[in-house]
C-alpha cells in the first residue's frame, strides 16, 4: 500500500530532514507534495532523484487526498494548518509544540508508546527534540525499576533552532554578529532555550518535564530541567540524573540498553567510548553511555545520553511514527 | 611588608595567569622569581614592566628565603618540589591535584573556609576548578538552610586543560587535527575530564565530590557528578540541583548572593540576562543566574553558576590564598 505525503515547512532544517529520511527508509509513497510559506514559494527540491517545486501553503493544499501531513514549520503554522489537513482526511504528525499537551492528541516516541497511535483524532504530536532521546532510556528503567525522580541538565545543538542556529554559530566563529540567539553562541554556552516563562523556567525546560510525563504515562514522575545551549551543530546530550524505585545492578542496565534495539550503547570508558554530539551525527538511534551509579542516593543513577536532534529527535522520530499509521490506513 | 615570591609554572596557562592576577592585586612583592621545566629555561617574561627570565626549577630553586611559591606545574613536580620548598621555609600554594586530599593540608577557597589557612604545615591546596565556583554558592546555602544532597553536571572550557586545550579547539575549528584530547572538542562535547576510574566516574568528577566536602566541613553531605568539556575558551559553568534541608524563600537566596562579596548575581531572565563563558571571562568573581526552585523535590533549588577557570577557578583563588598568609608572615 501507497501511501500520498505532504510535507509543510519542506524548506526549513528539519523539513528537509524528513525528505531525506522518507528516501532512506524507502517510504511507500504514491504522490508526495512540499509546502512552506509564500516566500519559498517555486523553491526546488529533490525526492528519490526527482525534482519538485515547492508549493505556497495555503487552506486548499490538503485537498489532494492526502494520507499523512508531516509539519515542521512552527507552532502558529500547525495551530492554523493542522486542524485544516485533518478536516480534509489527512493524519497530521506535528512537530511542533502547539498540540503535544493537548489531551486528545497522542504524544509519541514509537520506541515507547506506539499504542498511543490508536486513540489519534487526527492529530500526533512528534515530541521536543531533548525529551524524544531520553524517553527510551527511561522506559526501560520505569519498566524493569521504577522512576522516583529525574534531574536533566541538557547540552544542546544550534541546529535545534534551525538554518538560523548553524548560521549564528558559524557567524560567531568568524567574528560575526549573532542574529538567532540574544548572544553569541560560538566559544559559549547560552542557558537558555526557548522563552522564559513566569516560575524561571524556560519553555524547553517544562517542555522536558510535562512530555515525559505525558509520553511515559505517569504524572506522579518528579523531575526538574536545565536546558543550555552549547555550541555544537548537530546532537543534543543530556546529563540525565535519575533515582529509580528498586534496586538495580548496573550490569544489568547496560545489559537492557545493549539489547533494545534504537539504542546503541557506547560505554567503554577505558578505550574513551562515550557518545560525543561529532560522532553520532547523522544517525537515527539514541546513544548511551557513561553509565554509572550515583552513591549520592538510593538506586540513584547517572547516564549520558545523545542522539541527532534534526533526526532521531525530529525528522526520524516523525517519520517513525509515520510507519506506525501505515498499518492503521 | 613585602615579601618573596616563586611561581613554578610559569610558563603555562594558569603560571602567566598568576602573573597579571599578582600585578592587577598589586601583590606587596620584594623578589619575585619564575620557575618552569628545563625547556622553558631562559623564556622571558614580564612582570610589572619589568623583564625576568625563567629559571629551571630545582631542587635549589628554593634557597633564597621564597615566602609563598606559587605552583601549577602538575602533580609530579608538586609532589617532588612541595616539600623541598616548605623545608626552606617557604608555603606553597598549590594548584595541582597533589596534596589537596591529604590530611595535613588545607583545602581553602578564601571565601568559604578561610580559617583552614591557621593549620597549614607549609602545603596549602588550592582546589579543582568547578569545584571552586561552586563553594561559595553552596557555602551560603549550607549556613542558612543546611544541604542535603548536591547534583553537578558541568560545561568546562577548554582551557581547564591549558594552552593544549586551546590550541585543540583552535585547530579543531580549523579543520585539523586534536592532540590534548582523545577526540575532537571543536563543535563538540566531550563527557571525559581527567581519568578514568575503576567505578566508571572520571577523576575531576570525584575531585568536585571529595572537595566540596572537605571545603564544606562537612562529609555527609551527599553529591554526585557529570563533567563534560565543551567549546568554550574559557569559563566553566555548573548545572547546580541541590537539595536543602530547611524551607527557602526563591527571593531570599537571590538576597543572599545579591549581599555577598566575591558573587555576582546575573538572574534577570527576561532581560536575557544569566552568567555565560563569554561576558565573564578574565574576571575574578563567580557569577549565578537561573536561580529558580526545583518542585520535584522537598526544599529543592537549581542554580547555573559561572566563573573564569584560569582565574577565580586558579590563579586568582590562590593568589588569594597568599593574600590571607601576608597577615601570617
Amino acid at each position: 500500500m501507497k501511501v500520498n505525503i505532504a510535507i509543510v515547512g519542506a524548506t526549513g532544517m528539519v523539513g528537509r530532514t524528513f525528505i531525506k529520511v522518507l528516501e532512506e527508509m524507502k517510504f511507500p509513497i504514491k504522490n508526495i507534495y512540499f509546502f512552506a510559506s509564500a516566500k519559498s514559494k517555486g523553491t526546488k527540491v529533490t525526492f528519490n532523484s526527482q525534482e519538485y517545486e515547492v508549493e505556497e501553503l495555503t487552506e486548499e493544499s490538503f485537498d489532494r487526498n492526502i494520507d499523512i501531513a508531516l509539519f515542521s514549520a512552527g507552532g502558529e503554522i500547525s495551530k492554523k494548518f493542522a486542524p485544516i489537513a485533518k478536516s480534509k482526511g489527512a493524519i497530521v504528525i506535528d512537530n511542533s509544540s502547539a498540540w503535544r499537551m493537548n489531551e486528545e492528541v497522542p504524544l509519541i516516541v514509537p520506541e515507547v508508546n506506539p499504542q498511543d497511535i490508536n486513540w489519534n483524532n487526527g492529530i500526533i504530536a512528534n515530541p521536543n527534540c531533548s525529551t524524544i532521546q531520553c524517553m527510551q532510556p527511561l522506559k526501560l528503567l520505569k519498566d524493569r525499576y521504577g522512576i522516583k525522580r529525574i534531574v536533566y541538565s541538557t547540552y544542546q545543538a544550534v541546529s535545534g533552532s534551525g538554518i538560523g542556529g548553524l548560521k549564528d554559530l558559524e557567524n560567531g566563529i568568524k567574528g560575526e554578529k549573532n542574529t538567532k540567539y540574544p548572544h553569541q553562541i560560538a566559544y559559549n554556552c547560552i542557558p537558555h532555550v526557548d522563552v522564559f516563562l513566569e516560575n524561571g523556567y524556560t519553555k524547553e525546560e517544562i517542555k522536558m518535564i510535562n512530555e515525559t510525563r505525558k509520553i511515559l504515562g505517569d504524572q506522579d514522575i518528579k523531575i526538574t530541567s536545565t536546558a543550555v545551549r552549547v555550541p555544537v551543530k548537530y546532537g543534543h546530550c543530556v546529563s540525565i540524573n535519575v533515582e529509580l524505585e528498586k534496586s538495580f545492578d548496573i550490569e544489568e542496565v547496560k545489559a537492557i540498553y545493549r539489547e533494545s534495539e534504537g539504542i546503541i550503547l557506547q560505554d567503554d570508558v577505558s578505550n574513551n567510548v562515550y557518545p560525543m554530539p561529532l560522532t553520532i551525527e547523522g544517525t537515527d538511534e539514541v546513544y548511551i553511555g557513561r553509565i554509572r551509579r550515583d552513591y549520592s542516593v538510593d538506586n540513584g543513577l547517572n547516564l549520558w545520553v545523545c542522539a541527532d536532534n534534526a533526526r532521531k529527535g525530529a525528522a526520524t522520530n516523525a517519520v517513525q511514527i509515520a510507519q506506525l499509521l501505515l498499518d492503521k490506513l
